[in-house]
């Protein structure tokens, strides 16, 4: 007989509702919900009780958006799927997307079966794969079929990154109508790469070798162009599309004005996009490596943009594009050379306290905070149901967080495996108490209780947003 | 003890989730949901069983724009709060929020009153009152504070009716400027009724009498004018604005411009917008006045813009503005002159089919169809939590639907007292089976259980969409 | 027989030419023009020879918003027609257009009446008249055919000052339809005025006295607000729209969004708008004062904007709004009440020089400079072909300009009649060397050889932008 | 001594001006304009006189796109420099700037002169030459600057028909930079190649070989696309933009929206826009093959939006693109497969005439017509001046126009050698009657008097839109 928990008394916060109700959990599932207090959810007993009160009870966060393990520019992203999923179950999250990563000249297939043999067994929260299509071809094309079929429903390209990850704009084309075909979601990396890399070759010939000049080649008109030029590929292809990585409010309003006429058109940005800036970038001895990521963090005014794009719900996710390297051995691969640095930033801890703490400063309301953090993620990618709430039926990742305990956050205290935090010693308020995952506790009042190899794969079905 | 109800094996839909569960009632209030076919739903017992299997478990519709009984034009809309409120039940609408009426030199007080007479004892479901202010002054704007704590939380202001309802900038801005600093809600009626007068008076000269002419002079660049300038008014009041009645593209432009740059603007439609037209009120006999409402019907094709401004959230609610005048004997006082027709239709008994009809026909999904006529009026309008969802502690008001169900729109059938149906004839998919108020069956089968006096006046808090 | 003035040698600038070539005037026109140095041009005679080497020969300016001996608010603008339009043709302008004022109760006649025998017999240059529409009624409208069969073809109504020039948008749009019969063309004073006197009242009402409340109390949303409605008005009545001293970075974008829609709709801005700020409104020991106007100055980062619209073509004219108040014992009428202070600013004499300064800075290129102060006004107003360009068979009036002199722009050297300069002390690049009226002398390198009663009245026929 | 002509009693017809007057051209220039019938006018006289009266005087048209002897797809244009030329002056134009074309792998230099050696000598009238640049690398970069000392200030590069014209977004951004840099103006074809050479293979792999598929794969919105893709990439260079041949809505809108901003783009369209449509395409019998160009003609919808553009002057000018290829033996290679009909129509005879059937269409008014067809594009490319105007100064480039004469298009009476109409049978009104290149009459009523040889090769300056 499988085990029941009991949490009782809190809040539950979901993308639509919050109601104080005791939420009862059976085997991996959620089972039911009661009003806390009424003779029913009263006559609940379960083999774990939780004591809920004044916390939030919410779902497990969905990070459609990490990286763990990604080989670039010569090195690898240092979070494995072991570190990477454990520090994702500190942070309250309980389901990452990753991207599985084809290699040109080799098939989906080889480079998604590479990504299962890194994650299987290793990961303490469930996870998915995205795929990323690095060779679109007549042979690339029939295997989207294929790993739609198989759960893996969704496909990532690049306008950026020439001679690595990009494709050009007939081969997105077809993998659009590739997309609008099988149901396969097609995400776009939206930055103009050609035009980039003339401007960091004109850059370094001027001698501008520093972190902060990688935010000022890759230009938020180049990012808006490319999110312009995607959303009409998807268009003319009758395709949805998904732009990762929005940093820019040039990029808003390109996404906001596509989804003014109706389009299915998706737009997602990331915790360092609302709380870090080109202020960053531009810190001395070179500690400006440690954000460099693209598309880059922008001069500060563009933040309310982001933040009003998700009140707005032009934008509909918060991810984290997790792919940390450390300082050390890592991001120093650049010195002397910006473009040399390894792109990306450590985040997929801190994801759910930092929305939160947008929540503590009004940016969003709280509802608003599972959502983008939750909910909408598990729906834009086959997830909803199993994952982004708390419903019966649901599976029974649930966490309850402390909405008034303080945090500081630092390389010193967090569990993912870098030798720094993009938020080192920023205070917020609201912390993870307890977390469940199918209805297993993996963390409990500060100590880790899961362990790797419970997180399963989930093959997803098609998105959600587009019924 | 108080009565419980089992909804066995439905498919429970909210604003935000499609689950398989179980409801359970306890007197007047959900209680608890289950998965259905778990052991916890298994296990309960109720005094009263539903079987839902094969149907929808949907929350009971709120319909925040009704009239009944509304003096106009020297008559009477024919719906009492007894029957109209007994005809929504039977459409699947458990709460209406109505107009009470401030008459010019009069209080709010003695309006507000007048409507609370009317109402009390009389209705089968839940109701509440937004007030009518015809005469904004120093006293009024007093009195707006009161009706707020009172729970009549929201107010509505006419750029259209010189003479009778209309209120000039000034005043309108006065208004906002108190919704701003009490949280009251402000509606607007925005067609530029000064220029349409004109128009009018122009048009009758002319000799065109005829009821499509009412389509021709009350233009949709003067709804869209006011509607930018209740929302520019709004801006500079600091204070959110609720459009009512949104028919034109050209409005729906204004509002989505507004709400694009992230400003508290609301819009509402009605059905007959969405599956009306100019065609309607182009029927010869004078049976187009039938037909005649302001905002008018528009030409067909402003359909498409309306569906869509639903999807896209530019728009968030459908009620029915339902201010019935029978053909005979009332809409007949404009033969001759189409300005003397009773300006409404008929149609709270109609709006929960028609919107599912828009399912059907791939307009909008399931959820968007609970959202646009439960949840989001609820939460508009300071309701949620008891109305417009299923959760638990919510009001027991709970419909199930039959999606399968054909049914043919008539007068013959209808329950609203009123000789003619908007709708006569059209087939739509979808009926409503049973309906719950409070935990009490109202309707059921073809039956009408309920009685006048059940429903309840509901105080609202302020709208819940500013938090 | 008539005298021949001969201009040789200059650079002759019109909107769409910049060509080395000498002007031959005879009598009141300019008769022709010949490549400077040819053979033609080297065999003509003249009674009167003007050397332009090194100099700019331009159309003279035309003003097309002036207020001589205009009542407001119980005084009178403070220069006369004669003093008024002697201040113009120093500044190099050689037309102005002015406004008669139709008071409320009396007729059109009534009113132009009285500004025909105000400025009969006293202008040193030619001038026309628009008439102000205080009170629009039948016998207005029926007037309005008159006046533009008179040459008396422009119409200004206000939405701003109610009690004193407001209309209502049924007379609004009563006007504008009229104009679309009769060519009219329909100017509009664009604020809210309903909503500006509530902010007015509020703002004393806090004790906010200070001339700076005028500027806050104005809002550019209340003036962006009524831009929109009197366009929609005038897309109602298919007429065409020329908003006045448009100052607000949101008002040119309503006209902007007009014009991209192929709307004919007209915008002016004023020498006040495009180099004063909020900044001069605040200025202490109620100088602020001095820059009372409305639409009021906005803050500097408006006038980029302005600069912008007019390269754009989004605005087309500038005019000067020129209403004098002295300080003393005028502009103090409002010590202590800001709503009292008479509105209006000085500038006639000053246009033509501070947009040959925007020249210099970079702002506009010569051609443009010319086209907005001369032929687009001009052409607006029904007197293109007489005024605002040198062609054969043009008006002589003509500008020498000396584009390298410098001067200080002071109330010790203006010709205006009132006690201080908007521009006390600014120095700028240019000045008017000769100007010729009807190809008489009327400034000539410091002297004032003009006279009163020079100046004829123009009938303007109606506007030349609508052919 | 040179000769003189004296052109009476026309209505002078410029951008700016329609002014009676007498035209005196002394050699290759215009000497002087005085008005018709004064003193100075009268004491003219010529060697040669040329009775205008009831005609009008204009600028000879300036037609900055033609492609003369152009190879395309393994055929050359029909027209040689002496044929096209010719028949350019047959229809009002006495300039044309042709595109000169550098072959990949080889310099810009070796295609211009390959380019001068065809026309010197040949040529009816003046010519001047844009040059293509299909291979864009330090080199080219290099030359680019000598070209622009050269008179070859422009520079047209595709983002279509990769393989052979095309430039990588990179190649573009830097040849924008060379621009931005030597002030030489770059002209886009926009259109997304990439993604329609995917169209076009799908297309033609499901049997879709009718010419009318030409249109259906070039789509609007990719058009729109590359369009919103050159601005960005100018905007990025800080470099104008000039976009040749806008055929759809969606691309002007991109345009338009550049322009409000104050951005220095530019747009062109031609008259197949204006005047045929995507019925044209699917004409039976491969008759639709006459009506391949690319961009391609749109459905017929699309023609009021390229109208209204050219009205708001959202597009400057209008060219022709004169490509002719007989349809026999030329437009017959691609029987079968669409995508190997030369791309390309004949026109260069038909524009002024065209243009002027919009003014009898109310489409433009006179001056506009003046404008587009020869002031802007000469302003545009540095010719204004000496082209594009009647002034005292110009090259004596006049054309009489006859306003009131009728003529059918066609085949059998037009002077392009190639065997088709675009517009056969098409009834105009409106005929050059006499043409004047640098003082020289090439036509006379009815009689071509010019010869080869007579052009010359017109040094451009940089663009004169940009002071």
């Amino acid at each position: 007989m499988s085990t029941r928990t009991l949490i009782r008394g809190g809040l539950v916060i979901t993308a639509a509702e919050e109601t104080h109700a005791d939420v009862l959990t059976d085997g991996e599932r959620i089972v039911a919900l009661a009003a806390s207090g009424s003779d029913v959810a009263e006559g609940w007993h379960a083999d774990r009780l939780i004591d809920a009160r004044g916390k939030y009870v919410i779902p497990g966060g969905v990070d459609v958006h990490t990286h763990m393990e990604m080989p670039f520019g010569g090195t690898c992203a240092s979070d494995t799927f072991e570190t990477g999923t454990r520090a994702a179950a500190w942070g309250g999250t309980t389901t990452v997307v990753d991207f599985a990563v084809q290699s040109v000249g080799r098939s989906l297939r080889e480079g998604l079966d590479a990504w299962y043999a890194k994650a299987e067994g290793n990961c303490a929260i469930d996870y998915g794969f995205h795929m990323i299509v690095s060779d679109v071809n007549e042979s690339t094309l029939k295997e989207m079929d294929l790993l739609v079929q198989e759960g893996v429903s969704s496909f990532k390209l690049f306008t950026a990154y020439p001679g690595v990850f990009f494709s050009d704009d007939g081969q997105i084309l077809r993998a659009m109508q590739k997309g609008a075909a099988n149901g396969g979601m097609i995400m776009m990396h939206a930055e103009n790469g050609l035009a980039i890399d003339v401007l960091v070759e004109q850059a370094l010939a001027r001698g501008e070798t520093d972190p902060r000049y990688h935010g000022e080649v890759r230009k938020a008109l180049l990012e808006a162009e490319a999110t312009h030029r995607v959303i009409k590929l998807a268009q003319v292809a009758g395709a949805p599309v998904y732009v990762v990585h929005v940093s820019a409010q040039e990029a808003v309003a390109e996404v906001a004005r596509a989804r003014d006429e109706g389009l299915p058109v998706f737009g997602e940005t990331c915790p360092q996009y609302l709380f870090l800036s080109t202020d960053n970038l531009a810190e001395p001895d070179f500690e400006g490596a440690k954000y460099v990521c693209s598309t880059p963090l922008r001069p500060k005014e563009h933040q309310k943009y982001l933040w009003r794009g998700l009140r707005t719900n032009d934008l509909q996710v918060v991810s984290t594009d997790h792919c940390p390297f450390c300082f050390s051995g890592q991001k120093e691969l650049g010195r002397g050379d910006f473009s040399k640095i390894p792109n990306g930033l450590p985040g997929v801890e801190n994801r759910m306290d930092l929305l939160h703490q947008g929540v503590v400063e009004g940016h969003i309301s709280r509802r608003r905070w599972i959502e983008i953090a939750c909910a909408a993620p598990a729906r834009m990618f086959g997830l909803y149901g199993r994952k982004g709430t708390i419903a019966p039926g649901a599976d029974a990742d649930v966490v309850i967080y402390d909405p008034a305990a303080e945090q500081v956050m630092s390389a010193e205290t967090h569990h993912m495996n870098v030798d720094y935090s993009a938020y080192e010693g920023r205070r917020v308020t609201g912390r993870v108490e307890t977390v469940l995952s199918r209805g297993e506790v993996v963390v409990e009042r500060g100590e880790f209780r899961g362990r790797a190899g419970h997180g399963v794969f989930l093959p997803r079905c098609t998105s959600q947003y587009l019924n």
